[in-house]
């Protein structure tokens, strides 16, 4: 980290911790540079981006503010307790979401897409223009089924920060977290077996439990510390559970990061049971607090938990470049791996390998985190201002996704359609459960919030659930 | 077609058909000009591409003739009826094989990799590259889980030449064949299922339905006509079979299109027992002979047929780009993609899509053909000339590979272990099928057939083989 970045995380945990409160004024350029011996243009960086990242507020010629509380909207309440393991169901409603490609008139709310217009990324594209020109067997032939060796270490680098420590030789390189997933998933268990998930949960998880023939058992899971350890223990007390399938850090679609100590004494429970772990980790990187929260994975010592990941929200996702850590399940991963597409693309993985290790990830999630913390605070406010009194919505500690919570009987594959001729498309809760539940619950992105017409497509929203509440009286 | 192209095909043909016996004098330029009203240097490009084709000798100051005939090994014998349905194994032996990477010291005559060095191949990196610097949402974002449409248009055109008409929305881009087969077997099949299949076959295809927990019938199958068409019968008369899974033009590994009657009379078989095909049209487009074969799926009537292929062999594997045309399995398969993959990558599909709208494409296949053509001749004169009397070899009507058959008792795995030494590598017979037959087979790759160390290399499997022949005694 940097100079500013020290100073910057330091005042930023001053504020949360309520050093200084809403609405008081914060030390000066000048004073700051004296106290912690850096130069004035350290401490303005430094401001800037407490700023980005909604933490001050610069009011002219008076300096910098700590902005007053935002009301914001009630946390969605804990999920309900699953009662049995089901057949997944809700395809229809994925294809619908999943069939329009983006970039047409719709404005896609409901779809999980970073934005992908960031400078930062210019890097990467110019290693793959350059690359794709080289016609070189690198490039252009079957690589190892394992994946680039190149970025397989880049991969191993990454990890660091979350706690683990993988060699190259234990990640498999695959065609986004989608296939590292289906892989594990596969790799564990068979048809028939019974997976326990986080609830509501990736709705590609849910559909691949529904393709090979698994029975999901959702569990009771909280908006702020994740699945119940309570639940899952009675759970594997009575079910011949094979995995437990979870998003832990800035789950999709909640947000919340599971606490250190819960991850733990999940493992040690999936240890005492001796089940598999699937974790997925595909936000973790964007955590908006640094350093990023650990893995599950960086606690395994068994070789129990296969870490599932790609650069699809971080980068891009139509890059499709995502890896697997399978841990002990390492032959069976990648037999499956072979089976499902040979290998991945070649160009992608060789420019990603020399976009990482040229020292520009880093940077690019910086960036990425700080919009999109940002992105949350409008997306809330405008929930509060434009949703109907009483709605609730989750506070995610990463990510670019929020989830809002509407009064009971209230249906969102309603309101999709009701949006249609006004060209905004939200997902319906219904498809993060594998049993159809969250009918009353929506799911919208906020990775450009600043872009032309969100937020307009934002009140749009709102003003249709009003109108459905009002139908339904 | 060209003038030149017309009449070398009409010449070609006689000569194939025995008007011009070998050894005789072809007619000279000047005649063959005015017989067929075109101009000199026409009738010259025919020549140089029957040369190239290995059709017709130059003689300086004679002019053109008629090849001795090239003593050519015997066939391979046709493959032994499958006793019953089995479990796939020999997974060892592929990850070997695949989790090299090429470009190494190694010369990998084992694997089905294209030559990737054709100038004709220009155009689509430049479109790689040019589309990449872009930034555009079509380029780096999600797009549709049935893929580009542009590229979907394109290939809908492309089958018409094999006598299909698909619309593109009947059309899913996949991540490689690899991908396409592996939906395609799970969209028709359970868990437990048999599945029926040409034997020696291609080993990604085993995998899966070892992977899948699926059984393969291996059939009797003729290195010129493919198939048995009783042995099928008899199978589908005595085993609940789901599937029938081929590779009939230009099989991979014995290189025999299967005559069109045949493949009628499969089809209908097919409908008979109500069983869906398989069908595998990666090294369709790379006949020798122009037109291209008809594919089983130009006859289907009922959508019965899943015709899957890929651009891996005709243009690049690192790619990955292939597709599948399920017929009435769409759904299936599109839920089935969705699970592995999610989507495939987005800017080789659009590239590819230019490439080929571009009219990129035919010219690229026309060099390739001539070329693996060639490739044929010179790899069977050097099985002729280095390998023991008796060896039988393929001789295959499109593609680039050819299968070897040596001695009962033969081990090429022993083989390859012999040859790591020498740097070389071949791919053994064993894991072209279910149940570890064709020991005593090896499958070679005359892709690039003038490269250096290409003749060296099979040079030396020929004294490999000799040694180990031998030691047997
Ligand atoms: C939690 C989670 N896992 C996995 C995926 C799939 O990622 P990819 O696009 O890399 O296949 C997504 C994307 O929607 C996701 O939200
Ligand atoms: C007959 C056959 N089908 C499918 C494949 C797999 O093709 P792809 O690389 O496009 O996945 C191959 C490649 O080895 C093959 O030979």
């Amino acid at each position: 980290m940097t100079l500013y970045m020290n100073l910057a995380e330091l005042l930023g945990t001053r504020i949360e911790q309520g050093l200084y409160r809403p609405g008081d004024r914060l030390p000066s350029v000048r004073a700051l540079s004296q106290e912690h011996g850096v130069s004035l243009s350290t401490v303005q960086q430094a401001y800037r981006q407490l700023e980005d990242d909604g933490l001050v507020e610069p009011r002219p010629k008076s300096g910098y503010f700590v902005p007053q509380a935002r009301q914001r909207p009630a946390l969605p309440m804990v999920s309900r307790a699953a009662q049995r393991p089901v057949e997944v169901s809700q395809w229809d409603q994925v294809l619908e979401l999943i069939s329009t490609p983006p970039g047409g008139e719709l404005v896609q709310l409901g779809r999980g897409i970073p934005d992908i217009g960031a400078p930062t990324l210019k890097p990467l594209l110019r290693s793959l223009s350059r690359l794709s020109r080289r016609q070189g067997i690198r490039e252009l032939s079957y690589g190892s089924v394992l994946g680039d060796p190149g970025l397989r270490e880049q991969v191993s680098r990454l990890v660091l920060d979350s706690g683990c420590q993988i060699p190259p030789e234990d990640i498999v390189i695959t065609t986004g977290c989608h296939e590292a997933l289906s892989t594990a998933i596969r790799a564990v268990c068979e048809p028939g077996d019974i997976v326990a998930v986080d609830s509501p949960s990736f709705h590609g998880v849910m559909q691949a439990l529904k393709g090979f023939g698994m029975k999901a058992l959702e569990l009771p899971t909280d908006p702020v510390s994740g699945i119940s350890l309570e639940a899952l223990e009675l759970a594997l007390e009575q079910w011949p559970i094979k995995a437990i399938q979870l998003t832990p850090s800035c789950n999709n679609p909640l947000g919340y990061i599971m606490p250190e100590a819960n991850k733990r004494a999940l493992l040690t429970l999936a240890q005492r049971y001796d089940v598999a772990i699937i974790e997925d980790d595909i936000y973790g990187e964007l955590a908006y607090k640094y350093p990023r929260p650990r893995t599950i994975k960086s606690f395994d010592e068994d070789g129990r938990v296969l870490l599932c990941s790609s650069f699809s929200k971080t980068l891009a996702p139509g890059l499709r470049i995502g890896w697997i850590a399978p841990g002990r399940y390492l032959q069976r991963v990648l037999h499956m791996k072979y089976m499902s597409t040979g290998m991945s693309a070649q160009l992608p993985q060789l420019a990603l390998a020399e976009f990482i290790a040229g020292g520009h990830y880093e940077p690019h999630l910086r960036r990425m985190r700080s919009q999109y913390a940002r992105g949350r605070e409008l997306m809330t406010d405008w929930v509060s201002q434009y949703f109907p009194p009483g709605t609730r919505a989750s506070q995610p500690q990463g990510g670019f996704m929020l989830w809002v919570e509407l009064e009971a009987g209230f249906d969102s594959q309603r309101l999709n359609r009701q949006l249609l001729p006004h060209k905004v498309q939200i997902a319906p809760g219904s498809i993060f459960s594998a049993a159809g539940k969250y009918r009353n619950c929506l799911r919208m992105n906020f990775a450009t919030p600043q872009a032309a017409g969100i937020e307009q497509a934002v009140r749009r929203v709102g003003e249709s659930i009003a109108e459905l509440q009002a139908e339904q009286g």
